[in-house]
Protein backbone atom coordinates (compact mmCIF):
# COMPACT_ATOMS: atom_id res chain seq x y z
CA UNK A 1 0.00 0.00 0.00
CA UNK A 2 1.27 3.77 -1.01
CA UNK A 3 0.10 6.71 0.49
CA UNK A 4 0.40 9.65 -1.36
CA UNK A 5 0.62 13.65 -0.23
CA UNK A 6 0.66 14.91 -3.93
CA UNK A 7 -2.02 15.07 -6.53
CA UNK A 8 0.50 15.03 -9.69
CA UNK A 9 2.09 11.77 -8.06
CA UNK A 10 -1.42 10.09 -7.90
CA UNK A 11 -2.41 11.39 -11.20
CA UNK A 12 0.53 9.37 -12.50
CA UNK A 13 -0.47 6.26 -10.74
CA UNK A 14 -4.08 6.25 -11.52
CA UNK A 15 -3.18 7.34 -15.40
CA UNK A 16 -0.84 4.31 -15.81
CA UNK A 17 -3.45 1.68 -14.53
CA UNK A 18 -6.13 3.59 -16.74
CA UNK A 19 -3.38 3.00 -19.62
CA UNK A 20 -3.02 -0.66 -18.74
CA UNK A 21 -6.26 -1.38 -18.64
CA UNK A 22 -7.20 -1.69 -14.91
CA UNK A 23 -10.25 -0.55 -13.16
CA UNK A 24 -9.90 1.74 -10.49
CA UNK A 25 -12.53 1.73 -7.19
CA UNK A 26 -12.38 5.40 -5.22
CA UNK A 27 -13.57 5.44 -1.38
CA UNK A 28 -13.49 9.12 -0.61
CA UNK A 29 -13.29 9.51 3.13
CA UNK A 30 -12.28 12.44 5.82
CA UNK A 31 -10.29 9.81 7.75
CA UNK A 32 -11.22 8.33 11.45
CA UNK A 33 -12.32 5.31 9.10
CA UNK A 34 -14.92 2.90 10.89
CA UNK A 35 -17.01 0.11 9.65
CA UNK A 36 -19.27 1.74 7.27
CA UNK A 37 -15.83 3.33 5.53
CA UNK A 38 -14.82 -0.81 5.03
CA UNK A 39 -17.78 -1.71 4.09
CA UNK A 40 -17.38 0.48 0.84
CA UNK A 41 -13.40 -0.45 0.76
CA UNK A 42 -14.86 -4.25 0.97
CA UNK A 43 -17.27 -3.40 -2.12
CA UNK A 44 -14.54 -1.66 -4.11
CA UNK A 45 -11.75 -4.37 -3.94
CA UNK A 46 -14.36 -7.04 -4.92
CA UNK A 47 -15.43 -4.88 -8.05
CA UNK A 48 -12.06 -3.34 -8.84
CA UNK A 49 -7.87 -4.06 -9.91
CA UNK A 50 -6.97 -1.71 -7.59
CA UNK A 51 -8.70 0.67 -4.78
CA UNK A 52 -7.79 3.92 -3.60
CA UNK A 53 -9.15 5.44 -0.22
CA UNK A 54 -8.54 9.41 -0.06
CA UNK A 55 -8.20 10.65 3.61
CA UNK A 56 -8.62 14.32 3.24
CA UNK A 57 -10.10 16.50 5.90
CA UNK A 58 -12.08 18.98 3.97
CA UNK A 59 -12.04 22.56 5.82
CA UNK A 60 -14.39 24.34 2.93
CA UNK A 61 -17.10 21.95 4.26
CA UNK A 62 -16.98 22.99 7.79
CA UNK A 63 -18.92 25.93 9.04
CA UNK A 64 -17.41 28.54 11.18
CA UNK A 65 -19.40 27.06 14.33
CA UNK A 66 -18.61 22.98 13.39
CA UNK A 67 -15.87 20.31 14.73
CA UNK A 68 -13.53 20.76 12.00
CA UNK A 69 -11.10 21.62 14.86
CA UNK A 70 -11.93 18.55 16.66
CA UNK A 71 -13.03 16.08 14.40
CA UNK A 72 -11.31 12.65 15.19
CA UNK A 73 -7.67 12.48 13.11
CA UNK A 74 -5.74 9.22 13.48
CA UNK A 75 -4.27 8.93 9.78
CA UNK A 76 -2.01 6.12 11.16
CA UNK A 77 -4.46 4.12 12.54
CA UNK A 78 -6.59 4.59 9.43
CA UNK A 79 -3.57 3.13 7.38
CA UNK A 80 -3.16 0.51 9.19
CA UNK A 81 -6.68 -0.91 8.61
CA UNK A 82 -6.59 0.48 5.32
CA UNK A 83 -3.60 -1.96 4.56
CA UNK A 84 -5.17 -5.03 6.19
CA UNK A 85 -8.27 -4.55 3.96
CA UNK A 86 -6.39 -4.77 0.73
CA UNK A 87 -6.26 -0.58 0.10
CA UNK A 88 -3.36 0.33 -2.78
CA UNK A 89 -3.52 3.30 -1.94
CA UNK A 90 -3.88 6.23 0.36
CA UNK A 91 -4.42 9.80 -1.19
CA UNK A 92 -3.81 12.36 1.63
CA UNK A 93 -2.73 15.34 0.06
CA UNK A 94 -2.12 18.67 2.38
CA UNK A 95 -4.85 21.41 2.23
CA UNK A 96 -2.87 23.66 -0.48
CA UNK A 97 -3.20 20.34 -2.79
CA UNK A 98 -6.30 20.38 -2.96
CA UNK A 99 -6.96 24.47 -2.61
CA UNK A 100 -3.94 26.08 -4.13
CA UNK A 101 -3.73 29.80 -3.93
CA UNK A 102 -6.01 31.64 -5.98
CA UNK A 103 -8.95 28.74 -6.54
CA UNK A 104 -11.93 30.22 -7.22
CA UNK A 105 -14.30 27.82 -8.66
CA UNK A 106 -17.78 26.26 -6.96
CA UNK A 107 -20.12 23.60 -7.68
CA UNK A 108 -23.44 24.29 -6.82
CA UNK A 109 -26.34 21.78 -6.89
CA UNK A 110 -29.33 23.44 -6.87
CA UNK A 111 -31.99 23.32 -4.32
CA UNK A 112 -30.34 20.18 -3.37
CA UNK A 113 -27.86 21.97 -1.23
CA UNK A 114 -30.27 24.10 0.15
CA UNK A 115 -32.53 21.79 1.82
CA UNK A 116 -32.30 19.11 4.53
CA UNK A 117 -28.43 19.65 6.45
CA UNK A 118 -28.26 22.12 3.54
CA UNK A 119 -30.53 24.31 5.38
CA UNK A 120 -28.38 24.20 8.81
CA UNK A 121 -24.94 24.14 6.57
CA UNK A 122 -25.28 26.83 4.66
CA UNK A 123 -22.08 25.76 2.07
CA UNK A 124 -21.73 22.40 3.11
CA UNK A 125 -22.94 21.03 -0.12
CA UNK A 126 -21.47 22.97 -2.52
CA UNK A 127 -18.56 22.61 -0.61
CA UNK A 128 -18.53 18.45 -0.81
CA UNK A 129 -19.97 18.46 -4.43
CA UNK A 130 -16.96 20.52 -5.64
CA UNK A 131 -13.86 18.51 -3.66
CA UNK A 132 -15.42 15.33 -4.36
CA UNK A 133 -15.53 16.84 -8.29
CA UNK A 134 -12.03 17.44 -7.77
CA UNK A 135 -10.99 13.94 -6.12
CA UNK A 136 -12.72 12.22 -8.84
CA UNK A 137 -10.64 14.07 -11.71
CA UNK A 138 -7.88 13.25 -9.55
CA UNK A 139 -8.27 10.02 -9.01
CA UNK A 140 -10.39 9.15 -12.49
CA UNK A 141 -12.11 6.28 -10.59
CA UNK A 142 -14.18 3.86 -12.55
CA UNK A 143 -16.68 3.79 -9.83
CA UNK A 144 -16.79 5.77 -6.71
CA UNK A 145 -18.41 4.27 -3.42
CA UNK A 146 -20.58 6.59 -0.84
CA UNK A 147 -22.27 4.95 2.33
CA UNK A 148 -26.38 5.21 2.27
CA UNK A 149 -25.97 7.46 5.58
CA UNK A 150 -24.89 11.00 4.01
CA UNK A 151 -27.85 10.23 2.02
CA UNK A 152 -28.46 13.96 0.86
CA UNK A 153 -24.59 13.64 -0.37
CA UNK A 154 -25.53 10.67 -1.97
CA UNK A 155 -28.00 11.95 -3.83
CA UNK A 156 -26.10 15.55 -4.68
CA UNK A 157 -22.76 13.49 -5.49
CA UNK A 158 -25.10 11.46 -8.01
CA UNK A 159 -26.87 14.53 -9.54
CA UNK A 160 -23.24 16.06 -10.20
CA UNK A 161 -21.86 13.28 -12.29
CA UNK A 162 -25.30 12.52 -13.94
CA UNK A 163 -25.10 16.33 -14.77
CA UNK A 164 -21.43 16.96 -15.87
CA UNK A 165 -21.25 13.22 -17.87
CA UNK A 166 -18.49 12.76 -15.45
CA UNK A 167 -16.49 9.44 -16.54
CA UNK A 168 -17.65 7.40 -13.70
CA UNK A 169 -19.91 4.98 -12.00
CA UNK A 170 -21.80 6.53 -8.01
CA UNK A 171 -22.48 2.92 -5.70
CA UNK A 172 -24.60 3.41 -2.66
CA UNK A 173 -24.24 0.44 0.08
CA UNK A 174 -26.07 0.44 2.97
CA UNK A 175 -25.60 2.22 6.05
CA UNK A 176 -23.47 0.13 8.57
CA UNK A 177 -25.01 0.11 12.09
CA UNK A 178 -23.73 -0.69 15.65
CA UNK A 179 -25.53 -3.56 17.11
CA UNK A 180 -27.87 -1.49 18.86
CA UNK A 181 -28.98 0.08 15.83
CA UNK A 182 -26.77 3.56 15.83
CA UNK A 183 -25.38 4.16 12.55
CA UNK A 184 -21.40 4.36 12.41
CA UNK A 185 -19.95 7.28 12.14
CA UNK A 186 -16.68 9.71 12.99
CA UNK A 187 -18.61 11.69 15.49
CA UNK A 188 -20.03 8.77 17.62
CA UNK A 189 -16.84 8.87 18.98
CA UNK A 190 -17.80 12.51 20.66
CA UNK A 191 -20.24 10.97 22.69
CA UNK A 192 -20.08 10.34 26.28
CA UNK A 193 -21.63 6.82 27.68
CA UNK A 194 -24.93 8.22 28.70
CA UNK A 195 -24.90 9.77 25.26
CA UNK A 196 -24.56 6.73 23.65
CA UNK A 197 -27.08 5.45 24.93
CA UNK A 198 -29.61 7.85 24.24
CA UNK A 199 -27.98 7.97 20.25
CA UNK A 200 -30.18 4.65 19.60
CA UNK A 201 -33.50 6.74 19.28
CA UNK A 202 -32.49 7.95 15.92
CA UNK A 203 -32.81 4.58 14.55
CA UNK A 204 -35.23 3.80 16.81
CA UNK A 205 -37.60 6.52 15.77
CA UNK A 206 -36.73 5.80 11.80
CA UNK A 207 -38.19 1.66 12.79
CA UNK A 208 -40.88 2.95 14.15
CA UNK A 209 -41.49 5.31 11.00
CA UNK A 210 -41.00 2.86 8.48
CA UNK A 211 -43.75 0.14 10.45
CA UNK A 212 -46.30 2.92 9.98
CA UNK A 213 -45.22 3.76 6.47
CA UNK A 214 -45.92 -0.09 5.78
CA UNK A 215 -49.13 -0.68 7.87
CA UNK A 216 -50.63 2.59 5.39
CA UNK A 217 -50.42 5.63 7.29
CA UNK A 218 -49.58 8.39 4.10
CA UNK A 219 -50.02 11.45 6.13
CA UNK A 220 -46.25 12.63 7.09
CA UNK A 221 -47.16 14.80 9.80
CA UNK A 222 -48.33 12.17 12.11
CA UNK A 223 -45.18 9.87 11.23
CA UNK A 224 -42.69 12.95 12.27
CA UNK A 225 -45.20 13.41 15.20
CA UNK A 226 -44.64 10.20 16.25
CA UNK A 227 -40.91 10.51 15.83
CA UNK A 228 -40.52 13.52 17.52
CA UNK A 229 -42.09 12.14 20.64
CA UNK A 230 -39.63 8.88 20.96
CA UNK A 231 -36.84 11.46 20.14
CA UNK A 232 -37.42 13.85 22.85
CA UNK A 233 -37.96 11.00 25.32
CA UNK A 234 -34.15 11.39 25.65
CA UNK A 235 -32.95 14.43 27.71
CA UNK A 236 -29.48 14.34 25.85
CA UNK A 237 -31.55 15.08 22.80
CA UNK A 238 -32.59 18.10 20.61
CA UNK A 239 -34.21 18.05 17.08
CA UNK A 240 -32.91 19.89 14.33
CA UNK A 241 -35.13 18.60 11.84
CA UNK A 242 -36.91 15.38 10.80
CA UNK A 243 -38.33 15.24 6.74
CA UNK A 244 -39.77 13.40 5.03
CA UNK A 245 -39.11 14.07 1.06
CA UNK A 246 -38.76 12.68 -2.78
CA UNK A 247 -35.53 10.97 -3.40
CA UNK A 248 -35.24 13.63 -6.67
CA UNK A 249 -36.13 16.80 -5.84
CA UNK A 250 -35.76 16.64 -1.32
CA UNK A 251 -38.68 17.95 -1.05
CA UNK A 252 -41.25 17.78 1.32
CA UNK A 253 -44.11 15.28 0.77
CA UNK A 254 -47.83 15.98 1.58
CA UNK A 255 -48.64 12.29 1.30
CA UNK A 256 -46.92 9.10 0.92
CA UNK A 257 -47.35 7.42 -2.31
CA UNK A 258 -43.95 6.90 -3.08
CA UNK A 259 -41.25 5.59 -2.16
CA UNK A 260 -39.71 8.16 -0.05
CA UNK A 261 -36.29 9.59 2.31
CA UNK A 262 -37.19 10.20 6.27
CA UNK A 263 -33.97 12.15 7.17
CA UNK A 264 -33.34 13.61 10.58
CA UNK A 265 -30.43 15.40 12.17
CA UNK A 266 -30.43 15.38 16.18
CA UNK A 267 -28.36 16.91 18.74
CA UNK A 268 -27.38 14.50 21.15
CA UNK A 269 -25.68 16.75 23.97
CA UNK A 270 -23.31 18.65 21.86
CA UNK A 271 -22.91 16.06 19.14
CA UNK A 272 -25.02 16.58 15.91
CA UNK A 273 -26.13 12.89 14.84
CA UNK A 274 -27.67 12.08 11.33
CA UNK A 275 -29.62 9.17 10.36
CA UNK A 276 -31.91 8.05 7.37
CA UNK A 277 -34.51 5.50 5.97
CA UNK A 278 -35.56 5.03 2.02
CA UNK A 279 -38.88 3.64 2.44
CA UNK A 280 -41.75 2.66 0.05
CA UNK A 281 -45.40 2.74 1.38
CA UNK A 282 -47.29 -0.25 1.27
CA UNK A 283 -49.45 -0.81 -2.05
CA UNK A 284 -52.75 -0.15 -1.77
CA UNK B 1 -16.01 13.04 -40.83
CA UNK B 2 -18.89 12.10 -38.77
CA UNK B 3 -21.72 13.90 -37.27
CA UNK B 4 -22.58 12.94 -33.55
CA UNK B 5 -25.68 14.37 -32.17
CA UNK B 6 -25.82 11.88 -29.50
CA UNK B 7 -23.76 11.83 -26.04
CA UNK B 8 -23.39 8.46 -25.34
CA UNK B 9 -21.89 7.80 -28.97
CA UNK B 10 -19.66 10.18 -28.77
CA UNK B 11 -18.50 9.17 -25.92
CA UNK B 12 -18.25 5.58 -26.65
CA UNK B 13 -15.83 7.16 -29.84
CA UNK B 14 -13.92 8.92 -27.65
CA UNK B 15 -13.13 6.61 -25.46
CA UNK B 16 -12.46 3.78 -27.95
CA UNK B 17 -9.67 7.02 -29.53
CA UNK B 18 -7.78 6.76 -26.06
CA UNK B 19 -7.90 3.31 -25.59
CA UNK B 20 -6.13 3.17 -28.76
CA UNK B 21 -4.03 5.55 -27.39
CA UNK B 22 -4.87 8.46 -29.69
CA UNK B 23 -5.01 12.36 -29.01
CA UNK B 24 -8.40 14.20 -29.44
CA UNK B 25 -7.91 17.79 -29.65
CA UNK B 26 -11.33 19.65 -29.53
CA UNK B 27 -12.93 22.94 -30.07
CA UNK B 28 -15.93 23.79 -28.60
CA UNK B 29 -17.92 26.64 -30.30
CA UNK B 30 -22.00 27.71 -30.94
CA UNK B 31 -21.95 27.41 -34.88
CA UNK B 32 -21.28 30.16 -37.32
CA UNK B 33 -17.86 29.10 -37.68
CA UNK B 34 -15.74 31.75 -39.38
CA UNK B 35 -11.82 32.36 -39.61
CA UNK B 36 -11.30 32.47 -35.76
CA UNK B 37 -12.71 29.05 -34.80
CA UNK B 38 -10.50 27.28 -38.35
CA UNK B 39 -7.55 28.97 -36.59
CA UNK B 40 -8.21 26.61 -33.61
CA UNK B 41 -9.18 23.98 -35.56
CA UNK B 42 -6.02 23.92 -37.65
CA UNK B 43 -4.39 24.28 -34.64
CA UNK B 44 -5.70 21.04 -33.26
CA UNK B 45 -5.03 19.17 -36.11
CA UNK B 46 -1.45 19.91 -36.17
CA UNK B 47 -1.16 18.65 -32.48
CA UNK B 48 -3.59 15.67 -32.43
CA UNK B 49 -4.32 12.67 -34.38
CA UNK B 50 -8.09 13.76 -34.21
CA UNK B 51 -9.91 16.70 -33.93
CA UNK B 52 -13.65 17.04 -32.78
CA UNK B 53 -15.98 20.53 -32.99
CA UNK B 54 -18.97 21.06 -31.00
CA UNK B 55 -21.72 22.82 -32.46
CA UNK B 56 -23.57 23.39 -29.59
CA UNK B 57 -25.78 27.11 -29.28
CA UNK B 58 -25.97 26.96 -25.95
CA UNK B 59 -29.23 29.05 -24.74
CA UNK B 60 -28.12 28.96 -20.81
CA UNK B 61 -25.54 31.50 -21.52
CA UNK B 62 -27.92 34.19 -23.46
CA UNK B 63 -29.99 36.50 -20.95
CA UNK B 64 -33.71 37.04 -21.40
CA UNK B 65 -32.69 39.83 -23.52
CA UNK B 66 -29.77 38.41 -25.41
CA UNK B 67 -29.62 37.23 -29.32
CA UNK B 68 -30.13 33.48 -29.04
CA UNK B 69 -33.02 33.69 -31.33
CA UNK B 70 -31.33 35.36 -33.74
CA UNK B 71 -27.87 34.33 -33.17
CA UNK B 72 -27.00 32.96 -36.67
CA UNK B 73 -27.31 28.81 -37.10
CA UNK B 74 -25.92 27.59 -40.49
CA UNK B 75 -24.93 23.89 -39.77
CA UNK B 76 -24.32 22.82 -43.20
CA UNK B 77 -22.32 25.84 -44.36
CA UNK B 78 -20.26 24.84 -41.11
CA UNK B 79 -19.92 21.01 -42.03
CA UNK B 80 -18.70 21.40 -45.01
CA UNK B 81 -16.12 24.02 -44.26
CA UNK B 82 -15.57 21.80 -41.26
CA UNK B 83 -14.71 18.79 -43.83
CA UNK B 84 -12.64 20.70 -45.91
CA UNK B 85 -10.71 21.45 -42.80
CA UNK B 86 -10.26 18.18 -41.94
CA UNK B 87 -12.35 17.87 -38.64
CA UNK B 88 -13.32 14.24 -37.85
CA UNK B 89 -15.84 15.16 -35.89
CA UNK B 90 -19.28 17.19 -35.19
CA UNK B 91 -20.45 16.62 -31.58
CA UNK B 92 -23.86 18.60 -32.80
CA UNK B 93 -26.07 17.42 -29.76
CA UNK B 94 -29.75 18.56 -29.25
CA UNK B 95 -30.72 20.95 -25.99
CA UNK B 96 -32.38 18.25 -24.19
CA UNK B 97 -29.11 16.03 -24.76
CA UNK B 98 -26.84 18.28 -22.67
CA UNK B 99 -29.77 19.52 -20.52
CA UNK B 100 -31.79 16.41 -19.74
CA UNK B 101 -34.82 16.88 -17.25
CA UNK B 102 -34.01 17.75 -13.87
CA UNK B 103 -30.50 18.64 -14.24
CA UNK B 104 -29.13 21.11 -11.21
CA UNK B 105 -25.66 21.76 -11.54
CA UNK B 106 -23.98 24.90 -12.27
CA UNK B 107 -19.99 25.90 -11.97
CA UNK B 108 -19.40 29.03 -10.73
CA UNK B 109 -15.95 30.60 -11.24
CA UNK B 110 -16.35 33.19 -8.01
CA UNK B 111 -15.33 36.65 -9.08
CA UNK B 112 -14.08 36.50 -12.28
CA UNK B 113 -17.70 35.47 -13.68
CA UNK B 114 -18.72 39.15 -12.34
CA UNK B 115 -16.89 41.40 -13.67
CA UNK B 116 -15.52 42.80 -17.18
CA UNK B 117 -18.85 41.36 -19.15
CA UNK B 118 -20.03 38.96 -16.18
CA UNK B 119 -21.56 42.51 -15.26
CA UNK B 120 -23.65 42.93 -17.60
CA UNK B 121 -24.32 39.53 -18.43
CA UNK B 122 -25.23 37.82 -15.46
CA UNK B 123 -25.58 34.51 -15.26
CA UNK B 124 -24.22 34.21 -18.64
CA UNK B 125 -19.81 32.57 -17.58
CA UNK B 126 -21.16 30.08 -14.69
CA UNK B 127 -23.52 29.22 -17.87
CA UNK B 128 -20.40 28.55 -20.26
CA UNK B 129 -18.02 27.08 -17.40
CA UNK B 130 -21.17 24.48 -17.00
CA UNK B 131 -21.51 23.17 -20.53
CA UNK B 132 -17.69 23.66 -20.92
CA UNK B 133 -17.09 20.92 -18.14
CA UNK B 134 -19.91 18.79 -19.76
CA UNK B 135 -18.30 18.70 -22.70
CA UNK B 136 -14.98 17.91 -21.88
CA UNK B 137 -16.04 15.26 -19.71
CA UNK B 138 -17.89 13.93 -22.83
CA UNK B 139 -15.28 14.76 -25.81
CA UNK B 140 -12.27 14.15 -22.86
CA UNK B 141 -10.19 15.72 -25.20
CA UNK B 142 -6.14 16.17 -24.42
CA UNK B 143 -6.53 19.64 -25.45
CA UNK B 144 -8.85 21.85 -26.02
CA UNK B 145 -8.82 25.30 -27.90
CA UNK B 146 -9.94 28.46 -27.31
CA UNK B 147 -9.45 32.19 -28.89
CA UNK B 148 -8.39 35.15 -27.33
CA UNK B 149 -10.94 36.86 -28.58
CA UNK B 150 -13.07 35.60 -25.81
CA UNK B 151 -10.33 36.81 -23.02
CA UNK B 152 -12.23 36.51 -19.77
CA UNK B 153 -14.00 32.99 -21.54
CA UNK B 154 -10.56 31.88 -21.54
CA UNK B 155 -9.32 32.70 -18.36
CA UNK B 156 -12.43 31.63 -16.67
CA UNK B 157 -12.04 28.09 -18.51
CA UNK B 158 -8.35 27.96 -17.51
CA UNK B 159 -8.78 28.50 -13.93
CA UNK B 160 -11.72 26.08 -13.95
CA UNK B 161 -9.51 23.29 -15.85
CA UNK B 162 -6.73 24.06 -12.84
CA UNK B 163 -9.36 24.21 -9.70
CA UNK B 164 -11.25 21.12 -10.28
CA UNK B 165 -7.94 19.32 -11.81
CA UNK B 166 -9.70 18.44 -14.89
CA UNK B 167 -7.16 16.26 -17.47
CA UNK B 168 -6.72 18.31 -20.35
CA UNK B 169 -4.66 21.24 -21.48
CA UNK B 170 -6.25 24.67 -22.88
CA UNK B 171 -4.41 26.36 -25.72
CA UNK B 172 -5.96 29.85 -26.21
CA UNK B 173 -5.18 31.06 -29.54
CA UNK B 174 -4.64 34.89 -30.66
CA UNK B 175 -7.26 36.88 -32.05
CA UNK B 176 -7.72 36.43 -36.40
CA UNK B 177 -9.31 40.35 -37.63
CA UNK B 178 -10.24 40.96 -40.58
CA UNK B 179 -7.70 42.96 -42.43
CA UNK B 180 -8.89 46.26 -41.03
CA UNK B 181 -8.69 44.62 -37.73
CA UNK B 182 -12.06 44.03 -36.56
CA UNK B 183 -11.84 41.31 -34.68
CA UNK B 184 -13.83 38.06 -36.55
CA UNK B 185 -16.78 37.38 -34.66
CA UNK B 186 -20.27 35.64 -35.41
CA UNK B 187 -21.77 38.89 -33.98
CA UNK B 188 -19.83 40.47 -37.12
CA UNK B 189 -22.92 39.37 -39.81
CA UNK B 190 -25.23 41.51 -37.66
CA UNK B 191 -23.48 44.65 -38.61
CA UNK B 192 -25.05 46.78 -41.95
CA UNK B 193 -22.19 48.60 -44.02
CA UNK B 194 -21.76 51.24 -42.30
CA UNK B 195 -21.81 50.01 -38.68
CA UNK B 196 -19.34 47.63 -39.93
CA UNK B 197 -17.12 50.52 -41.21
CA UNK B 198 -17.78 51.88 -37.47
CA UNK B 199 -17.00 48.61 -35.80
CA UNK B 200 -13.21 49.03 -36.75
CA UNK B 201 -12.78 51.68 -33.73
CA UNK B 202 -12.51 48.90 -31.25
CA UNK B 203 -9.63 47.48 -32.64
CA UNK B 204 -8.14 51.30 -33.26
CA UNK B 205 -8.66 52.02 -29.98
CA UNK B 206 -6.88 49.27 -28.70
CA UNK B 207 -3.70 49.86 -31.07
CA UNK B 208 -3.87 53.49 -30.09
CA UNK B 209 -3.86 52.07 -26.06
CA UNK B 210 -0.89 49.41 -26.64
CA UNK B 211 0.83 52.65 -28.32
CA UNK B 212 0.24 54.53 -25.20
CA UNK B 213 1.01 52.06 -22.82
CA UNK B 214 4.23 50.73 -24.88
CA UNK B 215 5.34 55.22 -24.37
CA UNK B 216 4.75 54.72 -20.78
CA UNK B 217 2.00 56.06 -19.84
CA UNK B 218 0.76 54.03 -16.79
CA UNK B 219 -2.60 55.71 -15.66
CA UNK B 220 -5.34 53.61 -16.40
CA UNK B 221 -7.52 56.36 -16.78
CA UNK B 222 -5.98 58.70 -19.34
CA UNK B 223 -5.72 55.92 -21.64
CA UNK B 224 -9.39 54.84 -21.29
CA UNK B 225 -10.43 58.60 -21.89
CA UNK B 226 -8.26 58.40 -25.21
CA UNK B 227 -10.01 55.43 -25.95
CA UNK B 228 -13.08 56.70 -25.09
CA UNK B 229 -12.92 59.69 -27.10
CA UNK B 230 -11.97 57.40 -29.93
CA UNK B 231 -15.14 55.33 -30.20
CA UNK B 232 -17.27 58.21 -29.80
CA UNK B 233 -16.45 59.41 -32.85
CA UNK B 234 -18.87 56.99 -34.45
CA UNK B 235 -22.31 57.91 -34.17
CA UNK B 236 -23.39 54.30 -33.92
CA UNK B 237 -21.05 53.81 -30.94
CA UNK B 238 -22.43 53.27 -27.41
CA UNK B 239 -19.76 51.96 -24.45
CA UNK B 240 -20.91 49.11 -22.36
CA UNK B 241 -16.75 49.22 -20.75
CA UNK B 242 -14.05 49.30 -21.38
CA UNK B 243 -11.63 48.27 -18.51
CA UNK B 244 -7.73 47.73 -17.96
CA UNK B 245 -7.95 44.93 -15.35
CA UNK B 246 -5.17 42.30 -14.16
CA UNK B 247 -4.64 39.21 -15.57
CA UNK B 248 -5.38 36.71 -12.37
CA UNK B 249 -8.08 38.51 -10.62
CA UNK B 250 -9.86 40.47 -13.80
CA UNK B 251 -9.63 43.39 -11.39
CA UNK B 252 -9.12 47.12 -12.67
CA UNK B 253 -5.95 48.21 -12.28
CA UNK B 254 -4.63 50.97 -10.63
CA UNK B 255 -1.05 52.26 -12.12
CA UNK B 256 0.18 49.92 -15.35
CA UNK B 257 3.08 48.48 -13.95
CA UNK B 258 2.61 45.02 -14.97
CA UNK B 259 0.96 43.07 -17.91
CA UNK B 260 -2.39 43.89 -18.38
CA UNK B 261 -5.53 42.60 -19.86
CA UNK B 262 -7.69 45.86 -21.82
CA UNK B 263 -11.22 44.36 -22.76
CA UNK B 264 -14.00 46.60 -23.95
CA UNK B 265 -17.43 45.82 -25.17
CA UNK B 266 -19.30 48.57 -27.32
CA UNK B 267 -22.83 48.54 -28.95
CA UNK B 268 -22.28 49.45 -32.60
CA UNK B 269 -26.08 49.91 -33.55
CA UNK B 270 -27.79 46.79 -31.91
CA UNK B 271 -24.54 44.69 -31.49
CA UNK B 272 -22.75 44.34 -29.00
CA UNK B 273 -19.14 43.40 -30.00
CA UNK B 274 -16.07 42.57 -27.73
CA UNK B 275 -12.56 42.85 -27.92
CA UNK B 276 -9.49 42.88 -26.09
CA UNK B 277 -5.54 43.27 -25.88
CA UNK B 278 -3.19 41.72 -23.15
CA UNK B 279 0.10 44.41 -23.37
CA UNK B 280 3.09 44.20 -21.18
CA UNK B 281 4.37 48.08 -20.30
CA UNK B 282 7.62 49.26 -21.26
CA UNK B 283 10.57 48.87 -18.73
CA UNK B 284 11.62 51.88 -16.87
Amino acid sequence: MRILRSVKVMQKITTNLRKRGKSIGFVPTMGALHAGHFSLIRQSRKENNYTAVSIFLNPTQFGPNEDYRRYPRNLKADATLCKKTGVDFIFNPARNQIYPKGYKTEIKIDKLSDLLCGKFRPGHFAAVATVVNKLFNIVEPDTAYFGQKDAQQAIIIQRMVKDLYMRLKIKVMPTIREPDGLAMSSRNNYLSASERRDAVVLYNALETAKTMIRQGISNPSKIILTMRKIILKKKSARIQYINIVDLNELKTVEKIQEKVLIALAIWIGKTRLIDNAIITPARN
